[in-house]
């Protein structure tokens, strides 16, 4: 029943940009075709509308920001002068799409996205390439998650491609603001909010999708800076059949006591586990990955959790993955997406069998672990004293920035 | 360790106004004190404050609304001329409360509750009596549950006293939108959202406290009309070590779809089981209550499900327990918080043993069960067919309402 609500959801992603909400107009539909289709009555007389990048309008800002000092840049907190905004409602679909000057949102204190946590978003980023070209990386994987994200919150779907369109006129508007350098982006936040002005527990009538974007410097400006973490497993991020496989806002603020937690004890990030198993799940927000040496044969493996419905759908675990597959399976790897335990993990360092751990998303790229504390156990990585990355990160984060930058041409590279 | 996160969620009601909220400023605490403290250093020289009721300054409308008819209201849909705010940060802890009116939130799209749900909020109602005084019921219990669910999204806490001397000076000066009959209120709605603007995923640096208050009407204004549910297997509202027992946005947008999914098949909400147990937990967004006679004493048993982190913890449900104890147990009842399955359910609906099944939560009061739709049976909940309540639903509807509206004085009812 689990796949057969994903399997459903997916079906909103091609093309529908409308459903009813109203449990009256639900009723009326037959089972087969439910809130995610245009209802047919409604189709034949105004058919809301998807995302149509031709009626962009820009409104260019009359007072444009100096772009600040690159090495002064701190995630997430400089914004670029302008913003993608694109409304939308139950009725006329999705609105004509406008970029203008960043600004504030006024939005009425009843607006279901203070009170249900009607939201979620995506991270992505452009980069400028080595000819002035800007690029994002794997945008089409993002918007299809988008889209995953908005469905399961009863949130408008949308062509992704379409999109993909004014994402790309948006980033090359704000290009001063992209440092042309090596480890250098703009960090893009596609968010998309409920907005309706009312407090019933329902779909929303009416939304917006927004787009700001923020330029960001190198994670690790002066290298990798191995990281700690603690085990948590008095709290649950995540379970089957919930919602933590979506890039949702509600997934988020609940993370935030169990990672100062860790903080208070000394670790930069807490490690997700998950049942009586204490299976490794993410770490913080990244995933995670692991190579480890196998008891009897000894061939490499490279392990990250599956996708059971608990764990993001990380586009840069996807990168490594796909990255892995192609260049080190060829040489003895074997790569896997498994279930793993804490206790499998702890044997494996103490057989001297754990080589790397590191967590994998795109603001780092990679990052890599020196040890995880799980409960009076401080287990080690496989790092030596004076290293800060393990082979496998370090090569995966070459590998990466190749493609975004455009060093390597690459269909994961789409040229704005 | 489950328990020690809420012990230490719980420490935090007792006066704490603000924590550190930066990963460093942690570092330097002692283990034992963690961020619920106020730092020694940052005590001594500026303590951040609590909310403070004499420092209210209030801005009445210049365009009073005319409260509309009662009979046409719609939950949660007009509101009154005003609204009650607070904000707070880090440095200086709750400001000034002001009363203002009812406005737009101005809010830089940046801002952290669009992004990662950092929102939490109440439900409560304010009476108008027969002498005309406007009562709360149980504020004390709204804002104790308000206090743990803001700090277990790292949002901050404060004196419940205050508030509700703030809600009852507000729900005061909006009585004219109380209508004085039996079944109506104002309904109330504190809602606490971060309101940092950086793009970070940490505890927000600042957040705003509001209250709007929406007038309604009866839930079931024609006497009861008993509702049909379905039972959702495909998806899991919450999880052990979760955060399904506070009140937070979280908790509602991954509701929707499958309230939708049962609502395209007739059903008017849809009941979350539990674990391959199939435990019933809540209905839609209230708590759930079942009588059943004992197969082998014939004794009566009132039934809801035990506070055990996937329930939230209604004040409603409390009060019919309290009662329960107060009035039932006296005529024989067994009043139980425990665990009880579909299965159980379902035979004891076979056995002619279910005498009632009930939903209970502040806007309805109780809300009465006819059938439960599970895998390919249809329960029957114990109401005969003319019937629109069982025996107990309506008993503890009007017990409950005649301390609401101070028909009978009670130590739950407050006087504004």
């Amino acid at each position: 029943m689990l796949r057969q609500l994903v399997r459903r959801s997916g079906r909103a992603l091609q093309g529908s940009a409308a459903r009813p909400s109203s449990y009256s107009q639900q009723h009326a539909l037959h089972p087969a075709t439910r809130w995610y289709s245009i209802q047919p009555e409604a189709a034949s007389t105004s058919k809301p509308l998807d995302i149509d990048p031709t009626r962009l309008s820009i409104t260019k800002t009359q007072s444009p920001k100096t772009p600040k000092d690159p090495s002064q840049l701190i995630f997430g907190r400089e914004f670029t002068d302008h913003m993608l905004t694109i409304e939308w409602t139950q009725t006329d679909g999705w609105l004509a799409p406008t970029i203008q000057p960043y600004q504030n949102l006024s939005l009425d204190p009843a607006t279901c996205v203070f009170h249900y946590a009607f939201e979620c978003f995506e991270g992505m980023k452009a980069y400028k390439d080595s000819q002035g070209e800007i690029r994002l990386f794997r945008p089409d994987k993002n918007m299809e998650r988008f889209n995953k994200s908005a469905a399961r919150i009863a949130l408008p779907t949308f062509s992704p491609t379409a999109a993909i369109e004014l994402i790309s006129k948006f980033a090359k508007l704000e290009e001063r603001f992209i440092p042309n350098q090596r480890g250098y982006s703009l960090y893009l936040r596609p968010t998309l909010i409920g907005t309706q002005k009312t407090l019933g527990v329902s779909a929303p009538g009416s939304a917006l999708m927004f787009v700001i974007a923020s330029p960001v410097g190198p994670y690790y400006p002066t290298g990798f800076k191995a990281v700690s973490l603690e085990a948590t497993d008095y709290a649950v991020r995540a379970w089957p059949g919930g919602v933590g496989d979506k890039k949702l806002g509600a997934n988020y603020a609940p993370c935030i006591v169990p990672q100062m937690e860790a903080a208070a004890r000394g670790f930069q990030q807490n490690l997700w586990l998950f049942g009586p198993e204490e299976y490794v799940t993410e770490v913080g927000t990244m995933n995670l990955f692991l190579a480890i040496k196998n008891k009897e044969t000894g061939q490499k493996e490279l392990i990250t959790a599956p996708l059971d419905g608990t764990i993001l759908e990380g586009v840069t675990r996807d990168s490594i993955l796909s990255l892995a597959r192609e260049k080190l399976a060829p040489e003895g790897w074997l790569i896997s997406e498994r279930k793993i335990t804490m206790k499998q993990l702890h044997e494996a360092s103490l057989d001297g069998r754990l080589m790397e751990v590191f967590g994998a998303g795109t603001a780092a790229i990679v990052s890599p672990v020196r040890k995880i504390s799980w409960r009076d156990t401080m287990v080690d990585c496989g790092l030596l004293e004076n290293e800060e990355s393990g082979e496998i990160a370090l090569r995966m984060k070459d590998w990466i920035e190749a493609r975004q930058y455009g060093d390597e041409e690459h269909e994961w590279s789409h040229v704005c």
